[in-house]
């Protein structure tokens, strides 16, 4: 894409009343806009970051057999009042319909998911089954000063399991530690991500939290030295770790970016959600759910990837691969070459920006920082002398001139 | 994605107090399921038919310069005031955040999108620009009995286009004009789709519509001999056709599908959304507007595409090309044989959904008739004899036997 045709512009300075650095750096290049607190709408270039961190999520999902659904935000108090949530989650929006009948604004779909799934499970021959959505949670945050870490609007993939027993669902909790570990790999916070014990609640012994290790963190977490951390409340309760029994913590500042819960009968109990077995007994459908927060990943790797001049994106969620940047002047032949590049890498399926601005050099390469593409590729009078172009990634201070001929394979 | 593995399962009846044709076929396959009133989850037959269509606009969009961003549902009052109406609409949904501030529910976008342009958009060079979202709407509708052609909550795209002046954005509606056409084409209405003038409020002397002949639809238009029609409220003011002047109309109920506005200076002028000119004076941005619900598209599908055995999916939207059934009986061979073809379809990226359920002939043979991929192919004893399989197209009556030689060839 043509950086000239590309609504957005980046600022110099941060909005103000902006705190968190996720969300100043993202609105300083143009990623995000605030409308309101805790709400963001997501602008040509980070919209391109969430779709990629979807298609990620996605894949792996897919490999776990979860089957892609969309369920609604307007969810009937009657389903609420069920699970008895209505009166008690307290991050509930509560809308009237058109006869003045209450309805919730999902923050979670347990309470639509289950009825839904009852509709076509009867026998075990029905499990497991796994159903999945990317879909908006509403959630009523009284203070959100955590850019897209913490919204009251915000996309999440939840995942549901259903499962005959309770060693079924074991088993498939185990295989989504390992696919949540390669989702946090795959988007580049995996070194920094870490599995967490947290308390499950009555139901369950622990849950699990994947924190990603960062200076703003909103949570406190103590680090095994096996690895695996556990959350503050935990640490209260047990002084061993869960996993090795080692005793050796560091305290750190984390922010959650998934959480994995065995539910077991907790939602399939309200709602009657039965089977019957082998022997023609009902029993109870035993869950897991787990989510991950789209926004939420978002902005840890950008609270976790920066430096002092802006972003560094993983190429695997980067808007784009390459930034191109034409440093010209008034020199045609620095344009046509540019250009001809351009064209070129977009033949070969290369994602780029190109910076065909007609500014200076400062704030083009200013915004090439800013914005953060893994490569940055600068066409100027000194590189056509050369007969290349001017490589440089966006995590290492090295430059080096590329010839054009030996680019395309550099770029791939 | 084999049969038995789907979550989902079709239905013999049509469940009670459903009384449009979408739902009840819709929801008997299993492709969507009904929350409450107007209200509906899209499962994974559906959600793939919608995913379909969305690439497909989306594609069209992209060609049109459109960038795509997304933009919330949380919407602050202030903007709604701003432009009368938070009081004058009445399918707004108004909410409470937590410090019992109201917040309007996104019914549709033109309070966000137009302050977010402003930020950006100053100059003439500035403009024109495209942006466009797939996001969820919510309206108040008071008795929804469509199905999923008219919900409380839909998803949609919403496009919105900023030009410098009335030429600029009527040189952009054409486009968009065309770019509609292609898009009901594509979907596989386009023939029974017709460009239909409506009225365009106090702003413009027309609107647009798209409407889809079908004989439950909401609308009535009048049909010139042309192609082109008119709603009611047109043919009451003016008995000659507005494209060719001809005065032979027939009645016609219809859907509208799609609907394109010029906006003019509607919007920008309560947000002040402006521009300096060539000569530096300030003028007021000149705005267009074009929608297609993504729900009522595939609605509208069902609606004009079925007969009395169920859904006739064009091939562009289906959610699988081919339904594959194996009718085996307790024979081995033709289980492998249909288990080999799934293989292979697979391999080469044909999308295939697998009949594989140990369930009689006539079940799965109505339940391919319901469902209504493209085309269906069946392996049995007697196709295996002739070794090949049984093709039929869900459209078509006539049944052949394909060799498994030159059945790739046919599929593709």
């Amino acid at each position: 894409m043509r950086q000239s045709e590309l609504f957005t512009k980046t600022r110099k300075e941060a909005p103000a009343g902006e705190v968190s650095k996720n969300a100043e750096l993202l609105i300083r290049g143009g990623f995000i806009d605030k409308l309101q607190a805790g709400v963001y709408s997501y602008l040509p270039l980070g919209f391109r970051v969430l779709q990629k961190i979807e298609a990620i999520i996605r894949e792996e999902m897919n490999k776990l057999g979860g089957q892609e659904i969309l369920m609604p935000a307007l969810h009937p108090k009657e389903n609420w009042l069920q699970t008895g949530r209505w009166n008690t989650l307290d991050v509930l929006y509560k809308i009237k319909d058109g006869e003045d009948r209450e309805m919730a604004l999902s923050p979670t779909h347990e309470e639509v998911v289950v009825p839904l799934v009852k509709q076509f499970v009867s026998s075990y021959k029905d499990l497991p089954l796994g159903v999945y959505q990317f879909q908006d949670k509403f959630r009523m945050e009284l203070r959100p000063k955590s850019g897209i870490l913490r919204g009251r609007e915000f996309r999440m993939k939840d995942f549901y399991s259903f499962h005959r027993d309770e060693t079924d669902l074991a088993a498939f909790y185990n295989s989504i530690k390992k696919v949540y570990k390669t989702i946090f790999d795959r988007v580049g916070i995996g070194a920094r991500t870490h599995l967490t014990y947290a308390s499950g609640g009555t139901f369950s012994k622990y849950s699990h939290e994947f924190q990603t290790l960062a200076k703003n963190g909103e949570d406190t977490i103590f680090l095994c030295e096996c690895g695996v951390a556990v959350n503050e409340e935990i640490r209260v309760e047990n002084p061993a770790c869960p996993e090795c029994g080692g005793k050796k913590f560091t305290e750190e500042r984390a922010i959650e970016v998934g959480n994995i819960f065995e539910l077991k009968t907790k939602f399939s109990e309200p709602f009657k959600l039965t089977y019957k077995d082998e022997k023609g007994e009902l029993r109870p459908v035993v869950m897991g759910c787990y989510g991950i927060g789209l926004g939420r990943v978002m902005g840890t790797i950008v609270e976790t990837l920066s430096d002092e001049k802006g972003i560094i994106w993983p190429a695997t969620v980067a808007p784009f691969r390459v930034h191109l940047t034409a440093l010209a002047g008034d020199d045609a032949s620095v344009i046509s070459s540019a250009d001809a590049l351009y064209r070129t890498l977009q033949e070969r399926g290369i994602e780029v920006l190109y910076d065909d601005r007609d500014i200076s050099a400062g704030v083009k390469l200013a915004d090439a920082d800013l914005l953060g593409m893994p490569l940055r590729v600068v066409v100027s009078r000194k590189t056509l002398a050369e007969n290349g172009a001017e490589l440089k990634s966006r995590g290492d201070e090295k430059v080096r001139i590329v010839k054009f001929k030996d680019l395309l394979d550099e770029l791939k």
